[in-house]
């Protein structure tokens, strides 16, 4: 197996693999195939976010895939962003279409026209949907697994409001979602508003949600959008207030990808393999049987008797009675990341214990048997805790304050100052290589001096190498 | 509204807006927009698919939608049967693409590439599959919603085995999936296998998923293959036997799609609205305060109550505590058809009881308040069987034993004897306008005669107008 620290691309595809994450063996470049794992992952983490956006009083929808050309063109700036990097279907059985149809990349242009049917009244408002799809991006730089590829798995909300201000406060609602999904997968992240040129086509601003993966670049796992009317004037998508006035909806979008599953790959993965936070493992305790000729009845019961109360609680376990050595068991479940090994032999049953590993610390250790169920979730919690607390170490310790354009470290997020103005922002994207990834979406004390011109600043601003 | 018996066409339409199951007015004909009620019921049949694949250890997957046009044309019979209806990608960003890609109809050609990889000996078979995911089809004829769409919700599970046997034993418990699914459902259907003129392109046999919908014609909600070797053959899917021989697997597919929606609202739906089957009901009861001005608080404090043991008790439970008439209330309950209302009013308060009204029945009584989440269990169990009940008669009633060609019913299910040549097939089909739907998977005891040359038959086939 590649090691972590010395060659991360490398790495990070052979876990992919030996996991059992996806298959990147289909004939489609960045068109892979979901295995079983993988997919179970990622059903996790939607499950999670269902049960966020349905307590939220968010509407889950399904709209369709294909979108007509004219309805696709009606935001100008929308349409220049993505006219690159969609697909086309053109044909229909030996039939050329009157009309092209764009397959998604995302999902305004299909959704807003409905929604200028579905508004009538300040009634109607908030309009609250959420859709869990597949959106497709023509990629032409190198693909790789979650990261970048051409059919993405992704979740995407929209919310229409009779204010700016309401819209606001949804966005404030979108970073509490945030908060807690990320905290399942124990991710860390920043929330940086984008530069202007680096905003989503249409968007009024953008907040991108961004972790830094082991090679000191950052991954972008989604974004939060303000639309204002950007969107709803084009679409007409009006509300009669209750004076009788006509006026057009502020939007919102919310949205994540199956990047959450790159990003938890590298930023727990170790060179055993997957390392699965507790919140979101398929599997978060996996019992193996040590049989010895004497003991193999009782061992059997025993294991059956955890699974049972285990799988009753609550907790996802398995036991794993194949016949093959402890040892080979060890290492399938280590490359899975299951977070809790529980062995039990006939010492154990003796001493009336059961022997634990936990995966991210490698730490052994002995539970009752007769608290299995308090030790378990006890240990589950435990190593949340500790996969959130390491990871937000990590993070902290790869972002660096530069105050001069001297010594720039390569794989750290640079914290700096700039005036804000577009000359200076290319200039050091240009100079440097780096991208501005935006300034604080939560505002953080700050003095200094724009690293360019040498204007005094008060926030700072955020660069990366990106993914 | 029109009535079911009298417009059956304009009647479902009706429903399918009035209930809030999806919006037709989506700028692609046949490309419906799943609005929240009707999405909420496709994901507990969804919920149910899951469980009962799972616990026939078939591993969920997602495969890619685009497929390359080499792959799609491997099987000659396959790439025949669709070739009229599948839409193409061909062209990404400003380029035209090298080569076409199919969006996919079904998943066959994207997966037996991948199942060639992962096969490899007698120990990686059974190997069982499924998916949910959309598929898209370019009907020419008149589209209806869940009937008759462009873009299909469905799932699609796919297996290879050793031998033949293994195969057939596999459609065996795919049949015993499909009754607990239907079941569920309240939904009676039919087993026959299609024609060989009918049967799906590339299959050894077919078995056809029929329902009786109200306006005499069937509708086929989903089907079940025996491929044998006819794709493992071109998709090169070998394994090595004990013995060291490579042999191609033999393979089924089992699918089902959004018609089952179609099909409960046809088969359940009344004059006013739906009626929606207990197991799959988005809300199981609904709770309606009857307030007057001195009972206001109790009514409320009580509603709460039943709500809280109810939801505890794992029921779907709603209050409808809005702002408005009860008369209004139950209207939009009953067009959305949940099975059970309970009204709570200042007489139920003093008399220690609930009222209760049987969505399917119309009947109404009361149940003790004390016993709320028996009572409640027991009237969505009794709901069921006698949704089904009705259902199994109604079936029953449409399937008639013809033998002559003179006089036959134009709507009914016709059962007669047809001597299985194609001759004679499509004699009967050209002449009467019937189509065939095949003869029974299940033996049917049987004596009769060819319909069109007489000859003695011993077991009968089933023809019908179809949706």
């Amino acid at each position: 197996m590649p090691m972590k620290e010395d060659d991360f691309a490398d790495w990070y595809l052979d876990i992919v693999e030996k996991a059992g994450l996806s298959d990147k063996r289909y004939p489609i470049k960045g068109m892979n195939v979901w295995t079983p794992y993988g997919w179970k992952i990622m059903r996790q983490i939607d499950g999670y976010i269902r049960e966020e956006f349905d307590a939220t009083d968010h509407d889950e929808v399904c709209f369709p895939l294909l979108i007509p050309e004219t309805q696709f063109a009606k935001e100008k700036e929308h349409i220049k962003g993505f006219d690159e990097e969609v697909y086309w279907v053109t044909h229909a059985g030996k039939n050329e279409l009157d009309e092209r149809l764009v397959v998604r990349p995302t999902s305004e242009t299909a959704m807003y026209p409905m929604f200028s049917l579905w508004v009538r009244s300040h009634q109607d408002l908030p309009l609250k949907v959420y859709q869990i799809v597949n959106t497709f991006r023509y990629e032409t730089k190198q693909t790789r697994p979650f990261i970048r590829v051409r059919e993405i798995h992704f979740f995407e909300s929209h919310t229409c409001h009779e204010t700016c201000e309401k819209a606001q406060d949804q966005i404030e609602e979108d970073i509490q979602i945030l908060a807690r999904i990320a905290k399942k997968i124990c991710l860390p992240y920043t929330l940086l508003i984008r530069t202007e040129w680096d905003k989503f086509p249409g968007a009024h601003y953008t907040v991108g949600i961004d972790t830094s993966m082991p090679n000191g670049r950052t991954l972008q796992m989604g974004s939060i959008h303000h639309y204002r009317t950007n969107f709803s004037v084009p679409y007409d998508i009006e509300y009669e207030n209750e004076t009788g006035e006509h006026l057009p909806v502020h939007q919102t979008t919310f949205g994540m990808s199956e990047r959450l599953v790159g990003a938890l790959i590298g930023v727990h993965g170790d060179d055993k393999g997957l390392v699965m936070p507790p919140g979101i493992a398929p599997i978060q305790a996996v019992i193996i049987p040590i049989i010895s000729k004497k003991s193999a009845e009782e061992v059997s019961a025993e294991c059956a008797r955890i699974l049972r109360l285990l799988k009753g609680a609550g907790i996802r376990a398995k036991l794993d009675d194949r016949d093959a050595r402890p040892g080979s068991k060890y290492y399938d479940w280590e490359i899975k990341g299951v977070p809790v090994r529980l062995e039990v032999g006939a010492r154990d049953l003796e001493n009336g214990v059961v022997s634990f590993y936990r995966r991210d610390t490698e730490e052994k250790g002995t539970i009752s048997a007769e608290d299995i169920v308090p030790g378990v979730r006890m240990l589950l919690d435990v190593i949340s805790e500790s996969m959130m607390a390491k990871a937000n170490e990590v993070q902290k310790s790869r972002i660096q304050d530069i105050d001069s354009a001297e010594n720039i470290p390569q794989d750290k997020i640079l914290r700096f100052g700039w005036c804000g103005c577009e000359d200076c922002g290319h200039k050091f994207e240009d100079t440097y290589g780096f991208k501005i990834l935006g300034t604080p979406y939560h505002p953080e004390p700050y003095q200094g001096s724009c690293i360019i011109c040498g204007k005094p600043v008060d926030k700072p601003a955020y660069a990366a190498h990106t993914m």
